[in-house]
């Protein structure tokens, strides 16, 4: 396959550039009976729009989603909902200069060297904003979830290097998560994070960060050993997004350090190290893991950049090495807006899993 | 899906349980005319099998596999290539106390919350014994990397709390990697990590740790975006094996914390924090990761678990909490053994995506 | 999967209802670097579009489609490409003594005790429409093919119980067949099909047919056994289409007649018996093969048939038999209108099996 | 995928080559907790192994299964269920003559055009021998079905060009099909054929024919529309049947000239023109098909063929035409030894179907 297709049971194509007519999915596999609205997509595409403040893209798009199949009365009809968001706020032209030069800790090149063609504009599919399209399907797969009583909740849990509150901490306050820009769990800590963003961007530099997710009232049961495991899934689903660079689950990296005694989560010490997943399949307990995001490539600093000689259809760079001056617009650092990609990309897992597992045992 | 294939072209069918009468693979999608013997697979599954030392379980399998489909006078065929290993060294009644209870840190309660039956043997099929799968079909993947002149190369870069010599350092030695039963890049090393794991063993206790990996020779252009990125398949793919909690690439979680303008890698700082992979597409530089193992859940130490009520067929726990001694034979640590696996399993990932890319553009 | 998605390699999504807001298609795996333009598209949708005259329906939709995504500058980016039309022309308060009635020889019955909910306006899903989806990506796929030098063509064959001009007979005419708005290879047997079609429609009543179809310029070498044979693959293509009841290849049906001696094609006898596939691959010579389709169940005739019930959610009938008049608008028959839709699932079978194709031999 | 699996909750992947160590197949997704025992293979199995008669190859093996995975005290663990059978009858010095000439009718050329590289012996994968997994398979489909009321029967309809008695006739008898060695309802009828296809044999010819098939018990609903509808997936699994030439549902061909007032199936006529398909999915009526083999291409009688030049790696064929003898052993006939092929085919489509219907609705 080549690759735009998420899932087995649940299944999501995603298609769109960032500065083609439209971007949208399609889910093939969401059962029939769900109400479904248009707002139950909105509201979750308004929370991965840039937010007001420093740490955005000044790029303003409405994002309203149409509904262009699978729904019929307010229930989908076991159908394929597709779901198209029109791209209206382009200024393709700020990345005129782009068409020949090779960003640095961006795909250009590699997309050039695959395809051997490339949309410069916005980086194309390679964009963020492609990740609406996962947040449109998401949003339906939490409203499947949503019959099961599962819950997902993600924020930003580490940023520019700082560490954010903890669960268990008394400054981790779930219900400050939405309350501001940053998604951070903890107002005070929020406002320090705000500054040293801000601080980073009158630089003309970015920020990357963490971000935490919390699946909780999973039933045990969830996952296809041996390929198909949740935390093989959800791996597999966040770093399927742009800047993400690693995922730990549970105690994660830090389990490589502990005893086995002292890793092992048993019925008298009350641990979940595990994150909720043994053998691949949930536990029952919480599922919990961290993700971690890259800086943001584009920054306002100069930097060296390869360039593209012309003519050179094969994305062969010809070595010649240029000064680049990135305009356009960015975010500072993308883990906020990430926190409503990472939850969804999770219920798509969580969705295709529940699915799947109606399948497991006869009857 | 039922989570035993893994794979777009390249794919690999696992089968079999522990103490079952047989374990194996086929494999659908080899291309027709690669050179194949036996010895091939042979010395992978060696690479694979416990070693002689502290650090391994006592179970003694030859291991042989045979080939039963798919090769004729040397050469594949095109056809699915089956591979088989009988189990002979299957001690189960090792494990007879095991059938109602459901040990810390392992699989069992959640194998049997999803199909409600478990092989209680030796793990059954969630034990490590089905990576030897994985390496078999690996052999035959390398072999086709060959041709494309990609190595990959693994090795145990922590163990026990203890970090091994970093590729960079003077003390990191490439030769060595194979030369102890640890798989640690430098002697000196190796000698510290076989005293801890020692000391750890003696104590009925175990360890976690660290398997990095290096891809060389990988041409730019392998990744199918979005959903199908490189690094997405080979998180999938390591969070796939048993121990497995965390995945990072290039610089990893550690970018997290770096600025934009210090984690670019651009034409004239060569860095690969990016690890190779840009937009989920490699870049032509090495690919590089890091896996985290955690400790062996399987100690010697007494533990607490949780009772199984007889006739409870859904799998709930009946909450009575009992004393449980493990016996059986198990690895003190696992990511020495785990080297020649994660090799095995990025070789599939890459496999698939030389074929893949071989559909990417116009001719 | 929910069974919307078609194809290994070159995938195809298709989505939309009848008398939704809009119908299309999702390309995955396009080869990056065809030229592509709307024109290509439109071309094959007025092809599908009701013909001038009797036997067609009086619906009337213009059918432009728009490329939302995946062709920048005149080329497919290897990106998916999206193709939505809009429904325009409903007339859905037409369907309204439809929505607790299941017409026979419709699926209405079927697909309410599938999904327990249905769109009874046009048939929803179950419509003709949907094949408009089929021909969009069809004409991107002989797109590819065209630069294999493959074409494919077919015609009516046969309708209301007549049979037309056979390939080799005298009055088979290849040019016609886009010529009379029943495609048939023959103007004579055009005008006399013609003729009883609309006694036919005279009667309210409606007729069937027989479509083949020719492939030629097909290298040897395509098709994926054992499940995924080029024979396989054509007979689920065409059996999804909505009136399809069978579908025969080279000599079909009558080769079960023959003696070994009459039905193998040799060196010296110069038939095609095998319609250009054996053990399911193309051999080279012509792919040929008959696609049956029954009458258009919905005819002006009066009819008996099964009420629902009101309430009754689990698609029962509840027995009670009422007396039905199918309003709307619909084909007097189905196979000229089916031809470019053969044709389209056709060369989406070839096009993925051209890609598959690239993977069988190393190198 | 290279296709070799088939099904998308209920996999079956199928290996092996006519005269390699063995062939057999995984399972992988059949549902926890199904009783299952070896004698459920090797019932049927044994049905497939040629006849003691006229029309069957005189090659015998004994086809013992072994189930080497997936089974624990007599039920299905929910993982990958592996069954392998070993080759023991092999002649393989018979068709040292087949080496370097492609024989007419079979798939010789075809597959050394594809993989340029072909196991000549016996067909190698091509070989009706291959059935055997897709039987074993079945086997365990058959039993999943049985939980569901679901029975499959199949019998040979047509052989050498005589019409067997048909379900509804006097002379049709259900319960001598597997009474005679051509699995034809009818004594008489059954006689006669066995004189035709001895009058052939003597001949050195063969016979083709039709095999019909009755899925009685089939709940509504099954199928996935559009792509995945239940008459495509069940043509796609006869057309994957080698000597397969046509398939039709209900009233199939015929249903072409019929009116749309004939062929209806309405409350009132009784018929089941449909064959039990309305759009793709099961109506509750019986499932009903027809499947028509060309006559067995070895044949004894001289026969010119296409020779190889040596050493042609890409499979073109010199034009060198030859006279060729086969020997080598064969059956007169394939219908009757299809009859259990056609069942489990059929059993594997609807296992499959009965499990993704799980997932259609909310619950």
């Amino acid at each position: 396959m080549a690759g735009n297709i998420f899932g087995e049971l649940f299944k999501v194509v995603s298609f769109g550039e960032s500065h083609g007519p439209a971007l949208g999915c399609v889910i093939d596999g969401c059962p029939a009976g769900l109400e479904l609205a248009v707002e139950d997509i909105s509201r979750e595409l308004r929370r991965r729009r840039p937010a007001q403040g420093v740490a955005s893209t000044s790029r303003r798009e409405d994002d309203e989603p149409e509904i262009l199949s699978g729904v019929f009365e307010g229930k989908t009809l076991g159908t394929p909902i597709a779901i198209m968001v029109r791209n209206t706020d382009c200024h393709s032209t700020d990345y005129d200069n782009l068409r020949n030069v090779y960003r640095p800790g961006h795909a250009d090149f590699c997309w050039e060297a695959k395809y051997g063609i490339r949309d410069h504009r916005g980086g194309g599919r390679s964009s963020g904003r492609e990740t609406l399209c996962r947040v449109a399907a998401g949003a339906v797969a939490k409203k499947l979830l949503a019959n099961y009583s599962i819950r997902i909740t993600a924020w930003t849990s580490a940023l520019a290097g700082l560490e954010m509150p903890r669960p268990g901490s008394p400054e981790f306050d779930f219900d400050e998560i939405e309350q501001n820009p940053l998604r951070i769990p903890g107002r005070a800590a929020a406002e320090q994070a705000l500054k040293a963003i801000e601080a980073l961007r009158a630089e003309g530099d970015s920020a990357g960060g963490i971000v935490s997710c919390l699946a909780q009232g999973v039933p045990p049961g969830l996952g296809e050993p041996v390929f198909g495991k949740l935390d093989a899934r959800l791996a597999s689903a966040m770093l399927s997004l742009g800047a993400v660079k690693g995922i730990e689950f549970g105690a994660g990296f830090a389990a490589a350090g502990l005893k086995g005694s002292e890793n092992n989560d048993t019925p008298v010490n009350k641990t979940n190290n595990a994150g909720g997943i043994l053998g691949g399949i949930s536990s029952g307990q919480d599922i919990t893991f961290n993700v971690a995001f890259k800086p943001t490539p584009s920054i306002a600093k100069p930097q060296k950049a390869i360039g593209k000689a012309d003519g050179k259809a094969d994305g062969t760079a010809n070595g010649e090495i240029i000064d680049l001056i990135i305009s356009g617009r960015h975010d500072a650092c993308i883990p906020p807006r990430a926190v409503p990609v990472v939850e969804a990309m999770t219920a798509l897992v969580l969705a295709d899993l529940v699915l799947l597992q109606r399948a497991a045992r006869v009857l």
